[in-house]
This record gives C-alpha cells, structure tokens and sequence, in this order.
C-alpha cells in the first residue's frame, strides 16, 4: 500500500492521483471567445505547425500537427514583441483562456500573442490516438521535445510571418509551463529575451529543497483561514480510520460523502483518503480572492469557505468531524450544486492531462515530496525514491532519472543566465520549489503574499489584493525593459 | 557525378572524403606516454563511465562504457580546477597527446585533466562492434547527446571524487571539440564555468558565413607560400582532365603519382581530384612552423614546402604541372619516405572516425561549402544542399536538417553567454566559420596570423610565433580570471 502511495502523492503537479485516465476528445474552439474573460475579448486564430516528432533523434523523421493560437490584433508591424505562452500538461485553448495577464497588456505592449500547446497534450498528439500506447509512443514526451518545439516553432513564425524577422519574443508561463519559460530562456536565449516563470517550482528536483515544505505549504494555508481548520484535517485521518473499521462505518462515510462509488474495503479507504488529500492540495493551488474556475468553480477564498464546516471542537466525536470534513469537500466538489455524487477518480478539470503528466513525472520530472505529520497536517510518508521508481516501472516499463532534470537545467546553478522573473504566491504550495529571491539583478523573484498558484497571470479581477497588482506592473515593466534591451542590440544575424 | 562530389566535399571537416571506413581495433593506452610531447610527460590513467545511450527518450534505458582520461598529478587537493577536453570525432588519446596546452599550463593552475571521449569514437561505442551498423544503432550520434555525456559525466565526477565537489571546470576543444567546449558552456553553465574553443567553426553553418570562404582561407594559404603556387593547382584540374583524355595519359598520371591503384576511368579521376582537393585543405589546417604529425607527419611550414614544386612558369606543359603536382602530394604523404605508393582512399590519421563525422556531417552539422574557381583555386562547385541530402539519405538512411543547430545553438545570436574564449589561427580554413571578433567583454576573439588549425592547443614549441605565444598567455589568464570568480560566487548547492 505504501508504495501506492508514494507512487500517487508524488506524482501531482495538476494532481488528479487516483484519476483513471482516459484520452479524451477535446472540446475544440477554432475561434474562441472564452467563457472566463470579463472585459477583455480573447479571439485567436488556431494553428497547425507540422513539427518534427524526434529532435534529438534522426532515425524518426516524422512530423505531428503541433496546435498554436495566435491572437495579432493588437500586434505592431513591423517589429512589435511576441508574448509566447510555452504550453504546459493540457489543453493550450485552456490555458489561453487562464492566462489573463497576456491578454490585459498585449495592447499597451502592441505584442502579437503566442499560445504553443506542448507535445502530448490537448490536440497535439504525436502518434494520433496511440500516442498514449506504450512506452515506445510516449518516448518523445520530454521537456526537452516541448522546448526544441517551441524553438522551431518560433524560428519558423519569425521567418514566415511579414514584420515578425525583428520582433523580441519573451515567453510567459504558469506552473510547468513557468518552468518551461524559464528554461526557454536558459536554453534558447538566441529565441526569447526574457521569461516571466510563474509559479514555476524549477527546484523541486532531488537535492534543492525539503521534501516536506509543499505540504507545509498547504497546512499553513488551512491554518491561517480558519480556527483549527488545520488541526481537524489532522486529525481527521484516525477518524477515517475508526470510522471504516466496521461495515456500517464503510457505509455510513460513503453515503455522509455522497460518493458515486461506495467504500467496500481497506484499499478503497487508503484511496478515498488520497483523494481527500489532494483536495486539500487543489485548495492550496487554487486559493483565490474572488470565484473562480480553473480546478474546479469556487467561491472566493475557498479555503476559508472550507475552514467554515472544520471550525469543531476538541470533543467533537469521529463521525462530526467528518460530517465536517464532508462539507468542505463539497466546497469543492459541488460548489455550484450540480454534482449528485463525488466521484473520487475525479478532482479537477480534464482539460489537464493527467497521464502525461504522470509519464513526465516518472521519467525527468522526479519531484520529492514527504510529510511528517507534525510539521504538516497529513500521515508521514516518507520519499522513497526506490518504490517510486518501481511504480512508474510497473505503469510505463521506464525509469525516472533523478539526476538528470538538475543537471540539463542547472540545479541551483543557474547565476549565469539572464532576463527570468520568478513570481510566486505564498499560498501557493509549488512556491516550495521555486525561485522565491533574487539570484542576481536579471533573475528576479516576485513574492505575491496574497497568491495562490499563478494569480499574476490570471485576468485582473476588482478583488485582486495589492500584492498581485503590483507584481503585473513590475512584470510589465521588466518586459518594456527587455524590448528596449532587443531593440539595443539588435543586429544582422544572417551575411550569406 | 557532381551529387557525389558535393556529399563527398561538404562532408569533411577532419576531411578524408572518399575513404571507405572500416572500424579498426584502436591500439589503447592503459597509461600512455605520448611519442609527440618533449619535454611535458603525458601520463594518464584511462577510466570507462556507464553513460546512457539516450539522454533525450527513457525507452532505451541502457549504457555503455565512455573512456575518459584523467591526469590529477599536479591538482590541488581539495578544490582545484579541473580542465576538461570536449573530445571531438576521433581517438581520445589522439587528442589528449595532441592538447600540449593543457600539459603545460596543469602545474601552474594545480589543474586535474580529463579527456572524455566522444561517444561512437574511439573506445565508447554505444552498441560495440554493430554502432555503425544501420541509422538505429547511429541515431545516439549527436553533439547533443555528446554534451549530456559530459555533464553527466562532470557531475559524477564532482560527487564522488573526494576533493572535487567545488572544482570549477573550464571546457576546452579544439575543432568540432572547440565547437563542443563553446555549446558545452551555452547549454551547461551550471557544469562549465568557461571554455576555450579553439579553431571551432561555430558559425559554418547555413545563413551564418558566406560559403565560399572557406576555401578561399585554402587558396590564400597557398598564394602567400610561394610564387604561382595557387595559380598552378588552379590550373591543374583542366591538366588532369586534359591528360586523362586518353589511355596512355590515364596511366603516365597513375605512374607520375606511384597510386597504389591506377586510374582507369572518368570515376576515378573524379575522385582523383577530390583526392588533391582535400590534399591541399589538410595541408591548411597543420600548415604549422615546425615539424609535426598531426594529420599526417610533415615538415616545418608544409605549404611552402608544396609551393616549391609547384614555381614553374607559364609555359610549362601539362606533364610538367602535374609532375609538379605530383612532387608537390608527395610533400603530405610521403615525407618520410616510407610510402611505397600513394592510397587515394586515404587523407589523414586514422585516428580520427571519418563514418561518424560523416553521419553528423548528414545530421545536425550541416556546413554549406562552395567554390567559384575565381576567389579560390579549386573547380567551381555550388553548395547544394538538395543533392546533399539525397547523398545523406543513400548512404545513411537520414536526412540532415539544416536549420536546426542554428535554432539549438543560437547561431550569431550568442551575446547573452559568459566566458567563452573563440581562438582562431588566420591560416586555419576553419576560421571562416569561427568567431573572429569580440562579441561582449566575455565572449572573446583571439586571432593568431601565423595560426593553422588549433596551433595554441598543441604543445609549444621553439619555433612558435611570438602571437600564440601570446594567445596562450591571454588564455591562461582568463582561465585564472574564470576560476576566480567561480571562487567568490560558489555558494552551496544543495539544501536538503
């Protein structure tokens, strides 16, 4: 069971870890207007780039259909800059549709939008349906692939597209995707003058930071938004435990959690409680100052809205608290009152892709996490690479390599490079593997107090706190200053 | 014919065009005492790593066994610097007994030298005797696999050689080597502190440099060395094809040259003159100021030792040419007498691995060449990178991709890096596909007028030109300079 276990938790960037996965078609918007904006129209042309499947490889000279939304409305030709979102793990129209922040300054900017759907993902699919099949078609997913991508995309776009030969292109991501931005600009500093890497945990890699900070994250957030809110989740846990020891107890929680499926034994319990665990986790991810939609719909502030239903005393009995417990899953699962069951293989949107991630993850993207239950509020478990390892064995047929993501993206090493802005939220648990001060004067850390995961790139909303604010008008800043540093330097880069 | 001829010429960067490969059982040196050094003694231990096959793709998890060479007499215990070569398209012993510069300079900065040989190269072959076998067993053959092999190896080293955890490392190269040590600090900075590249044709790649100058740099070689000395090999080729017209003609050539298989058709003296061509490029690049063996042994200033043969007047007849042509080969491969015929079939040491250069060549280092027959001496030829590719891909299965070590590795927009030293000797063809001015005040250019290929790597030498001497000096001293800063930024880099 342990070894489940270590193989779930340590899985989740989107989360979603007992999640069976199913490729799904995907809801395609050739021209799009998203549901989410307020003010700010988001309208893009959708566009097919035919991508080589192997750059590191010429054996598989192949191409696949790479999706790219382009919005140039506000694009100054010639030579106006490219904000270029590098896609992370789902649905590129999806995160074009999260990401605000590029839409709300492409006009002052007179920048042409990029949005790049990474490998894998969404409609860009290697090998078709059977991109997923075996470990043989999912050999070309590596962050390493998605990045080559967008270089030759851009390379491409720049040549071909009338008045873009000049233009500064600065690349802008969320999460994986801020981490793909940041390595862009590590890597292909000849494409991108800078990245604004947003929640982007670039050193949750073996041997940069705690195993255990994520999860204290998470705990410090219940804390403080709500009386005992972090204390009732602890102890939670051992309520589950008595409760499912006895047949009427198994009853009595599945039918107090309205679960579409019932809990029928041990390892339905030791699931539900993953799963409950990651709810926590999207919580913490998703901790937004007004109602939102990303993971799921949400209130403003959800985990205060959570913390509401755990505020019980000492004394409450094992079956209270978890009638607690119970509504404040729902805060999350049935926000909108539509949902007749919960279904615990299910906790965010399909619009990420899970068992891509889950690939990534057992293969480059070898990210510790621990808890102890003391300084966090779930059971120990400790990491163990070995089991960790043996789960991904037995679910792809390959190995992660621990090693390998510290040394092709430098680790704690990386002084040398120039132009990333790290911007974080406190509340935000990925912000436990990311960049959270300044390296040097060109790699710079934003700290948001008030935010959750990439609140700065999200549509400015009346309820944002000061904090976020003033980190979009920094990175506005910083971009103005990198465009003006292009146009500096800009020279021939061709003589034949 | 003219398809072949432009495979065959563009292919060459250690040239040897029409040679026909065979793997040969390399003699190994277990501890090895260089026949070229004087008075520096070459003594190495010589060490295997399990390196992966793929860095890229998790499907082939195997390994195989990379040689490196390691010479830690002189290191400073604990924290020293260690000087490492980028090993390029050949033996690394080859290379590691033709870098005097490292040898030299080991003592005084308390420096551990490590050689680590190119995979496919040499002893480290992927997939043993069957690496060459089909365009499977090549696809690992890449610079970019090449450069993992050295991080990875770097960082295990790092770890677990006592001592060395803080030794900051400066990559050095020379050749495609030099290409390798520049990437190698572009892509790894984090692993690399700073990098000689030596004679390394970063930008001979399409877009970059104009085509032709390369062999231009061949032909003002030759006019500077002695009187008509390029005028008469530019008039050689139409005396080749005038005398070969016939049967009688076909065989005095085949006698006057003594080869070892005489010429018996238009093929032949196609290749015949494909021969010479790369005859008089390897005799650019060593056409060094004292004796030497590097490509092949020759005496002290090799071309002016050429152009004695070829002074003959205007009026000289076509036999009276070619006999002074055929004086004039026997300069590069006979000068030790010891030939008994001429082999067209080879160029150079058979050090160097010419299938795997040529694999490259058809892959990523796609380097356009073209004469005209007015700005150089050779028979006009076109680059044309379509019947190149179609030579690529009957021979190997694969088809080279143009654009992409531009995209991979920044082309002329580099400015961003650090520490980066471009040395270039002004007599090496190489130079014209090489940095050849400063691009900041830490990407530098060193240029050395009286420099064939990499002279300032090789061992000095009493009749070195007062401006490698120079160049050495200014490169130590940036070594020093490199390793001092690492010194002040080395912070830790693990937290957990």
């Amino acid at each position: 069971m342990e070894r489940i276990a270590a193989t779930c938790v340590l899985l989740t960037f989107c989360v979603g870890c007992l999640q069976v996965f199913a490729l799904k078609s995907q809801l395609l918007t050739r021209v799009g207007r998203s549901p989410f904006s307020s003010n700010t129209p988001v309208s893009y042309q959708t566009l097919y780039f035919d991508q080589k499947i192997d750059h590191f490889g010429f054996l598989e000279d192949g191409t696949f259909k790479q999706r790219y939304l382009v919005a140039d409305k506000h694009w100054r030709n010639p030579g106006g800059p490219i904000l270029f979102y590098t896609g992370n793990e789902g649905d590129i129209a999806w995160f074009c549709n999260n990401t605000g922040f590029m839409w709300e300054v492409a006009e002052e900017l007179g920048a042409m939008l990029v949005f790049a759907e990474h490998r894998y993902y969404g409609e860009s699919l290697p090998f078709g349906k059977d991109s997923y099949s075996d470990s043989k078609h999912l050999n070309f997913l590596t962050s390493q692939q998605a990045l080559a991508d967008f270089a030759v995309l851009l390379q491409s776009l720049k040549s071909s597209v009338q008045g873009a030969q000049r233009s500064p292109v600065i690349a802008v991501g969320g999460s994986y995707g801020g981490m793909l931005s940041a390595w862009f600009r590590m890597k292909y500093p000849n494409i991108v003058v800078g990245a604004l890497a947003s929640s982007a945990p670039i050193w949750q890699f073996p041997g940069l930071v705690p195993c255990g900070d994520f999860y204290r994250t998470v705990t410090q957030d219940f804390a403080k938004s709500g009386p005992n809110c972090d204390v009732n989740i602890k102890k939670s846990w051992k309520a589950i435990d008595n409760v499912t020891s006895t047949a009427s107890g198994l009853q009595w929680l599945s039918e107090e959690f309205s679960l579409c499926s019932p809990l029928k034994n041990k390892n339905d319990v030791f699931s539900f409680k993953g799963w409950l665990q990651e709810t926590w986790v999207n919580l913490a991810m998703v901790d937004y100052p007004y109602t939102a939609n990303f993971l799921q719909p949400l209130p403003a502030w959800p985990i205060q809205a959570v913390c509401k239903y755990l505020d019980l005393g000492s004394t409450a009995s094992d079956r209270q608290l978890l009638h607690g417990v119970s509504q404040a899953a729902r805060v999350y699962y049935n926000y909108t009152g539509s949902a007749s069951c919960l279904n615990t293989s299910q906790t965010a949107t399909s619009s990420l892709g899970f068992l891509g991630w889950y690939y990534q993850a057992c293969t480059e993207m070898v990210m510790p996490m621990c808890t102890d239950g003391v300084h966090d509020m779930f059971e120990p478990e400790e990491w163990n690479f070995q089991a960790f390892s043996d789960g991904c064995s037995a679910m792809f047929g390959v190995r992660p390599r621990a090693e390998w993501a510290g040394v092709v993206y430098g680790g704690k090493d990386i002084a040398s490079h120039s132009n990333i802005i790290f911007s974080n939220g406190a509340l935000d648990p990925w912000s436990a593997g990311g960049v959270t001060h300044n390296i040097t004067d060109s790699l710079l850390s934003i700290m948001i107090p008030e935010g959750a995961h990439h609140l700065d790139l999200r549509f400015s909303n009346d309820l944002d706190p000061p904090s976020v604010r003033a980190a979009r008008a920094l990175e506005l800043s910083l971009f103005r200053e990198w465009i003006r540093q292009a146009g500096k330097t800009a020279g021939t880069s061709s003589t034949s």
